[in-house]
């Protein structure tokens, strides 16, 4: 088998969840088992009814950054949401919510994208982590 | 023994040091020893005199998630500093000050907190690291 | 061989590329080979006609951490970019920019700087990342 590749999500804005979901796209392209762990401003880039919307980019990006990214959108580029669906369809990617998290921002799974699979303590994640490499972004 | 996991701390606000102790002392709680290097704005929320401040939030946070991370405080949620206190007092987590960044704020170990073990380089981070899994946060 | 370390690097601000430089340089100096992956903000930053302007710090920087950044900069701290020619000087570093993040910044390897070795993809990135340590910075 592959190595796993576990990334700890915590940031919510555009450019470093496409960052992430392009990571994660990779990896499951050549055959590595990806496990995602959703905590703070990513969990919450995965709420249904805001999953779609523009999250913003890092302070850093400044306003000729933010106008690359958005030429590349109306170019057609995939957003990170579809990344993900995407890697789904050809590798093993597993989504999952930090419980911790879930209290932290008042959300249900039902609150959720159908992307994330369910909802793990950091128990849970590290025992799943613990065989690969790990991330944090 | 498990596999050590060394955490290159950087950030110094609350959220992401959240994050950081959440994992480490979830490692800790399996039994990993963990690691853990202090550089730039991480290291000056270890400072003594104002490791209980407010140390603000990421700004992609918002008005919706600073509520959110300070109604969880009010109910009475550990502090990042209170999580690594309790992972110490469970497993094997060890604290280092970056030297390099001891310089770059002017900082005697005397004006940390008693979290921190100690001040090392960037080659000492390297040898205790490299075993095991390795995050930048 | 020593353990090879993988640096996915996203950030274009100068505490945080100073950051992935020491570490990079730390860990060649103990015969590690590294391999750097600019994205995003960070190739942004090792574009030749901007690779020595300020670059700003992170927002949680402050005022007081932007004078001590400053402080050590006038007394003639080596800048990131120093310090990873520096390394490439010592030991076996490979700096690489991500094809996506060239599209978006509409870049050619002739606009980047001379640290810079090549443009690849994610794939041949998680290739070379496998067999070690990965971090995202």
């Amino acid at each position: 088998m592959e190595q796993p590749l576990a990334i700890s999500l915590f940031s919510g804005t555009d450019d470093r969840l496409n960052a992430a979901a392009v990571l994660a796209a990779g990896a499951a392209a050549i055959g590595r088992p990806v496990h995602v762990f959703l905590q703070y401003w990513a969990l919450d880039a995965f709420r249904s009814d805001r999953i779609t919307n523009d999250h913003g980019l890092a302070p850093e990006a400044g306003v000729e950054g933010a106008n690359a990214v958005r030429r590349l959108a109306r170019l057609g580029q995939s957003s990170w949401a579809e990344t993900l669906r995407q890697a789904k369809d050809i590798g093993q990617v597993e989504i999952q919510a930090s419980s911790l998290s879930m209290d932290l921002l008042g959300l249900e799974q039902t609150d959720l994208d159908p992307l994330v699979d369910g909802v793990e303590g950091v128990t849970a994640f590290w025992l799943a982590a613990s065989d690969g490499q790990v991330v944090f972004i």
